[in-house]
């Protein structure tokens, strides 16, 4: 099944203002589509960053990849690092440390799983079947919660309404649990001062008893104020998620609280893996597909992280359904991914270039797609609206700093903050 | 494609006196063949150590692996470590440390095997393309040499001849290097005491110079002895395989010579990674997909030890062409396995169970098998002549000590001997 032509369709879809560490998320979310077609017909589906510095990276690429077998990922990836080179870039500041061999990674994924689509489709298995097979039927998703505003300045409020102290977060949850029926709960911190955030956290907690609580301020914390909020929301928490920069303040937290600590931020390359597992700065990785280099790339890393003990759980950013996809295959195949994965797919607010039906939320949980490969098709309509949205939105690279700016002027995103 | 039906056949094939720190191969050396039938017709094959002990748990595990998608190797994986249960077995004592979780791998590993070529074959890919597609073309090995009498006792002198000194030893890489083309050579010592081994890799690389060295005594020196052998060897040996038992032995030898320790022995279980790794012990491990849990186990092992900096090379015991072909298959598709690999193949002296023309050496590597699957068929006429063997040789489990003693009552397999 030899690749003979592939689409790479940028897109845009509305976001509502949802608060982090570096700003808040502007009105519209880019992603990058691609679309992988073979001389046999078949043809497979990636999703990516919609930044247009990485989009031009995975246009280069996309063109070095025609003539290849859907099963050379061996060559792809050869083919994907001579052409990004040694350009060493990062997105937006919340997914960690850029490294070259992360950018490689980053643009391969898409065109990873898109191969794995073909094959499935190919084979007549869904892509779990490719990667081991199920150890679960669904996939248990968190609800990601966000201080944010009422809607965005200048428009109206969107359905979500605003959160912006315990009363609110606590709302948000529970429209999200009846909507979805989920059974963890993460909170994206690192807006308010810690101690607004620990009450937040308790809220949560008291108002969810029983139901697993992660907080994340992406590392906005000194180790100290990491430390003091770590031991206040101690037997709240299931874990920390990077509140202080870099694997040595990783691991100087991780020594004095109880919890385990997570990151997306401090391990996300495998060169971060050997110096974050000597400090023990970590006890969860957060496995991310997209920037760990598709889907095996990212079972390696899952089974590196059983033979030392890590815990993992599923980073979200700002997503379609063909990720979505994508990481509940994944996460169906992974024995030692036990704790509910997060994505942003409820703000998504319905929006998608997936044709409805394949993808659902049943207690909380992703039952794995049916039909074969990733076992979602592509709506051409809604992708060419989305895309449509791109080119006349104005957004070319998620900037969330800027964009707070624009209403706070005095706003940095230096860390640590507190 | 459901597993309807597995056939699992013990062969025994003709082995010659291999000389080693356990004793000497006996006349038999022992298999066991597994065909894995599916409902669609097609069929894979796997190919296992042959004692009795691991050969029961084998027959044990085939029963409850009916009706299960060859895909599901998850499943698969689960339902032979409930069967395996807590049992701890080891061979032969060769292959380093026993624990459960070795014995489940082992167990696992040919119906993972038999299952991937079940996969290539519908897919009508070659397995190395389950893998990731092919990195070489072909994957070269190692002329495996090893002392040893000129035949078994009582018998007629083989066709190898007697190997009892540097240069029988030397003589014996000429025929291989002649026969097969080997551009790597490695010594099975551990045989006699150090200084005439010492003498034997000094003779092959002034016979053969430029061409990489290894001598593997299987742990039978004291940290002192390897260190003084590893300083004397410096510059002579690309690297010195499992001077010493243990982890923190061998961490003691690595610290104080040049060239880096390989093994097969120390680290040989995932557990062992982590406190390997820590300790410095090795700078090469030896991956084996017989003990490593399959094909797609033994490349999240390889994926580990990219992330950690280790080299990689292969390690054989005694085996067929079902083996040497999932070896190759496997080696072709790993990037960071820079080292020629070895096998036992020169020591069958053409006894196969596969049909002849899938395998082949040209100058020292062999080339990947071109057909669907592993790429190789099974040969029912020499099956049967194998299995006819095995049910009259006598042998029901390698016993290299037993057997030496019957000729030097004295020996001892204790370690460390010198
Ligand atoms: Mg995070
Ligand atoms: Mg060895």
């Amino acid at each position: 099944m030899i690749i003979t032509q592939i689409n790479v369709t940028p897109v845009a879809f509305k976001d509502p203002p949802l608060l982090n560490a570096a700003g808040v998320h502007e009105p519209w979310a880019l992603r990058t589509i691609v679309e992988v077609i073979t001389d046999e017909g078949l043809t497979g589906l990636g999703e990516t960053y919609g930044d247009l510095g990485h989009l031009t990276k995975v246009r280069e690429c996309a063109e070095v990849l025609i003539g290849l077998d859907v099963h050379a990922t061996n060559q792809m990836y050869a083919r994907i690092a001579a052409t990004v080179g040694d350009a060493v870039s990062d997105l937006h500041g919340l997914t960690g440390a850029a490294t070259k061999e992360k950018s490689v990674d980053r643009v391969f994924s898409p065109f990873e799983v898109a191969s794995l689509d073909i094959r499935g489709k190919a084979a007549g298995v869904p892509v779990v079947d490719l990667l081991g097979g199920r150890v679960r039927d669904a996939v248990p998703y968190s609800a990601y919660l966000f201080y944010k505003w009422a809607g965005h300045p200048g428009a109206e409020p969107d359905r979500f309404g605003a959160a912006l102290d315990p009363e609110g977060v606590v709302e948000q949850a529970s429209l999200f649990i009846k909507e979805y029926g989920f059974t963890s709960i993460k909170l994206k911190g690192g807006v308010f001062e810690p101690d607004q955030e620990i009450a937040a956290t308790q809220a949560l907690h008291e108002a969810f008893p029983g139901v697993p609580l992660r907080l994340d301020p992406n590392a906005v914390w000194s180790v100290d104020t990491s430390i003091r909020v770590g031991r206040e929301l101690d037997g709240v928490l299931e874990y920390l998620e990077d509140p202080t920069p870099d694997i040595a303040g990783m691991a100087a937290v991780a020594a004095q609280v109880s919890m385990p600590l997570a990151t997306n931020m401090c391990v996300v390359t495998p060169e971060h893996l050997p110096p974050a597992i000597a400090a023990r700065a970590i006890g969860v990785l957060l496995l991310d597909h997209h920037y760990w280099g598709g889907l095996v790339r990212t079972a390696h890393v899952a089974s590196l992280c059983e033979t030392f003990g890590l815990e993992l759980s599923m980073h979200s950013n700002s997503h379609l359904g063909i990720s979505l996809a994508a990481m509940t295959h994944l996460a169906a195949a992974t024995p030692n991914l036990t704790s509910a994965c997060d994505t942003h797919t409820p703000w998504q607010n319905g929006q998608d270039v997936v044709a409805p039906g394949a993808l659902s939320f049943v207690d909380g949980a992703v039952p794995v797609p049916a039909g074969p490969g990733l076992g979602v098709e592509l709506d051409r309509d809604a992708l060419a609206v989305m895309h449509e949205q791109y080119l006349t939105c104005g957004v070319t690279a998620r900037d969330d700093t800027t964009y707070l700016r624009r209403f706070e002027p005095a706003f940095t995103a230096e860390r640590p903050r507190w």
